[in-house]
């Protein structure tokens, strides 16, 4: 049902204390993350002993030690103390995790260990980035994630749902999107002509009348969004800082059981266009409107549950996601 | 399971806003209503695009607009407007539900909308009568609907269940009765001679000894209860306005889903016998008593899911609720 | 599934009103228990006419009558009164359960009546006994049983559960203890030599440097817990009263459901070893590890609840609880 052999965000850097463990599910497998000397370590949470999860037990050093029986495993899953036995069992042990820092995001490989290649990273560049700033987010949703990559698919609904926030205009919804079969996903070109800057803009820059605003991106598998974005002043020949609103963003989705998903996310503006303020006005912009799309996608996923059987009416404005969801499928059959 | 080819309550008049969209679910299948230029509209609450629901969108003018992704229709369920695409495909549309409404209860016809006979509404006069005063009500029950009609077609519960509200004398209980079967439902007529007033009585009228009290209902299908009520001196020939309490009540259930139900009831009194404070007390004194019923009722719910397949004892009391059941069954397995 | 042919601990005698009725479940059959003139009656908490729970009726001496249409029955479960007919029917029964009050537990046995015997019940008797004394205690748990009788059957987890509360020592958990099977369980004898005190002991003796610690008990069908322990002065000879801690405890597991569990509980001290605040201090410790333990079972609850057949890995430490697992096994194969 889901892509395995794929980088999927488990966490923030951030999110992992010092000395501590930190515990998250994705794809359905309770996971148990912890600092080691070198990086990070990921554990399967859950005892090969009596199922209990290890994150309820301590870090030793680079080891943890489960907190009910006080079985103690290094960072490779392989128990090395079983306190009351004289010799430790060989098999054991617990399911390990290839895990990889990158640009503030913890990625982690659920597939075969011997396939994790870090040039299967995507580029979360603004994440981390001198000419870019921004302020981290996360939100838990109670829905499938390929409902939240629908959305992120089809930018028609920031017409209606965000009408008021991102929106700004029922241009975006009426503009046509450019879509580009890329190796692992899509790529969307939106082009909105001469429609009002919406409202967040006006912390960024003033413009003197109508702009042209643009949305690029690349929906990547298993749900990442990588996004250039930005507005110029309507009909001006070139974008470039000093003129425009340019953003980056990276968001990505992880699917934490069959109906509920993790989502990270953070849209970046330059760093010489604005302060800790205007980084700030922009994440709570961010928070508003996705608490919007998640009302709304947890209201269309209750729907659907209740008659999951039932037949959608596809329409023309849905090519991006159509195409998005035949690739990632055809990539599930592909994949293991 | 359910009679489909009947009208149901799904909503008192006044719930429906101004401007704005009323969502509520009946036999499972979630609606949409608003008010249009010559009355109400009802359309399935799910757009027949991406599943999201209708009601979360906004009415404009005659017309509701979905909030997702801003397919707009008609009264009738058609989709006259698709952001994005030159032309509306003709099987863009939702389902419409036939809708009257009358004495302040709006009803909705589940089944074919070619046999919707307004002739088929209950008479639910005391509703809105310049004879009758009331106050409206509605509960939501968490349980299936027959527990509650079986509740309203065995009077004898109130001498346990109302001992200290309507009740007030296990001569209720003792009663027997009369059944008689009617096109749609049944009619009961339990008189109860020579007992004390009910304590709620003393706000309308004092009587110096015992009462006799009559109970006389049609119930009928799918769960609309219909009653005249009333006390008079204990003895005394002849009950009139002058001399008697006299109540009307309409209470009827419609079904949320198969273990929930909704509640929408009035009791009547005579507008020349009592002001607002009487129309109050009794709304008051109801809200008690069919809290009391909820209660036991839950109990008894999840008492029988418990258990589900559990034979119950029949006795004597329950002889209404059993041709009912039975009546309905028939119904039901002739509807369609 | 379940061990019938035993009894099983429904409440502590306080927990029973004078004139009132009380509700538990037992191996998912609700049963309502009542006082009589002589004692106690177990009835099935459900009306045999249309299902209420007989628990939300009232007491009428030692009957007990349905708040519902008002059915009464005596102890023995035999309806003597249904208003409204004028026999009642001799069908008209719910099932009583022997029940026996003994050291302020209340047993009810689950099986057949007929081998219901006083023999069979646990010698509980620091519960209630002038040379001990304790606070009784009542833990509702949502996790299956067997997990909780895992716990009890290996004290390893002392050292890392409850390190700071009742372990104080990994020595515990390297500790073998011996196992010896009974008629109806397995006795277990657990030393542990040269250890610091755990830091409720201070509350009851001063010792001037390690002891050695012990804990016997027998933990018998269905989930009956029979513990001595103690600790004395490490090397001295001999354990007395006045040289050592005795602690004598009482605790038993009662199924509510397949997922659910009561758990009663005593750990008394010598009646001259302390006064009123040793025992509520002993009380609280007791809450405090057993609240520890609680959280630990029902995370490994949820874990084996995600992957229901995933095997564990069976070690050494484990053998009591592999043994009494068994054993029982056996017994309810036999049983009925």
């Amino acid at each position: 049902m889901f892509l395995r052999n794929c980088w999927y965000v488990i966490a923030w850097d951030y999110e992992i204390p010092a000395d501590g463990l930190f515990a998250r599910t994705v794809l359905n497998e309770p996971i148990v993350v912890f600092r080691t000397a070198t990086g990070y370590a990921a554990l399967e949470d859950r005892c090969c002993h009596r199922h209990a999860p290890l994150s309820k037990g301590r870090k030793e050093g680079d080891q943890l030690r489960c907190g009910y029986h006080g079985l103690k495993f290094d960072a490779g899953g392989q128990c090395v103390d079983a306190p009351g036995l004289d010799r430790v069992p060989s098999g054991a042990k617990v399911r390990s995790y290839p895990i990889v820092a990158r640009n503030k995001w913890l990625f982690v490989w659920m597939g075969d260990p011997a396939k994790a290649e870090e040039r299967l990273l995507p580029d979360n560049f603004s994440n981390d980035h001198p000419d870019w700033r921004n302020k981290p987010g996360y939100l838990h949703y109670a829905t499938p994630y390929l409902l939240i990559c629908d959305n992120l698919l089809d930018f028609s609904h920031l017409s209606y749902v965000h009408e008021k926030t991102l929106g700004g205009s029922t241009a975006i919804a009426r503009a046509r999107p450019e879509i580009e079969v890329l190796e692992r996903g899509v790529r969307v070109t939106r082009r909105v002509p001469d429609v009002p800057p919406p409202p967040y803009y006006h912390n960024i820059r003033k413009f003197s009348g109508n702009v042209d605003r643009w949305f690029i991106y690349d929906f990547l598998f298993p749900g990442t969004l990588l996004m250039s974005s930005g507005g110029k002043l309507a009909g001006q020949q070139e974008a470039n800082p000093a003129n425009s609103v340019m953003l980056h963003s990276c968001q990505t989705l992880t699917p934490e059981t069959a109906n509920a998903t993790h989502y990270f996310f953070q849209q970046s503006h330059r760093a010489d266009a604005g302060d800790a303020s205007l980084t700030e006005g922009i994440f709570q912009s961010l928070i508003i409107a996705f608490n919007e799309d998640r009302d709304m996608i947890k209201a269309q996923s209750e729907s659907i549950a209740r008659n999951p059987g039932a037949a959608m009416l596809p329409l023309g404005i849905d090519s991006a996601l159509v195409r998005y969801r035949r690739l990632l499928e055809e990539a599930i059959a592909r994949d293991g």
